[in-house]
């Protein structure tokens, strides 16, 4: 489940749906779905998601939070609508991955794009 | 320079001035300086970056935008404080790059994120 902000700019909330779908195009054995879903201003909330995570059968759910830095989002908000959702489905094993702006690579990403380099 | 949304919370701030630090230190010839700047919410803006420039005898800045997508921020508001600045800083050659988010590499970083792989 890959978890971004939301937007009140529709093109933005569908630029997430996209990087969802070119996720589940690596199509790698641990992720039989992959599913955008929205804090906030965008549709499915973290709940709605986790409760479509039951309705397609799955068993095990890993939340990635598309986030730049680790705010209030990444601290509070998400892993208490993550606990929401999970009280909901005590069927499902759910994780929080780290959240994306952590990663090592993204300085050697700017570089790259600061250098034109694709 | 990396020009981030800026936060309220001060953490935020700091994390985008040691990433502009990590992109410092691949020390590459083209950028002999990489300095933070900041939308809202902390400083420098834009336009105090950009008169930084010129104190530090800069002649050519490359603004790399931080953002995860491209809303109004990226259409609008960056390309107006930079305008802003270029015009009281005529002796400095700017250039605004692609935004973060367009880069291709997210979709793999954000599957090995999953898949928990350094």
């Amino acid at each position: 489940m890959l978890v971004a902000h939301g937007s009140r700019r529709e093109e933005s909330n569908l630029e997430i749906e996209s990087l969802a779908q070119k996720i589940a195009l690596y199509k790698v054995k641990e992720f039989e779905f992959v599913m955008p879903a929205f804090l906030e201003f965008a549709k499915p909330s973290i709940t709605e998601a986790i409760d479509n995570c039951t309705v397609i059968g799955a068993t095990k759910v890993t939340v990635l939070p598309y986030f730049l830095s680790a705010g209030v989002h990444i601290a509070k908000d998400i892993p208490s609508e993550v606990k929401k959702g999970a009280q909901k489905n005590p069927n499902l094993d759910i994780e929080i991955t780290d959240y994306f702006g952590s990663r090592d690579e993204i300085a050697e990403i700017l570089l790259k794009t600061a250098l034109n380099i694709s």
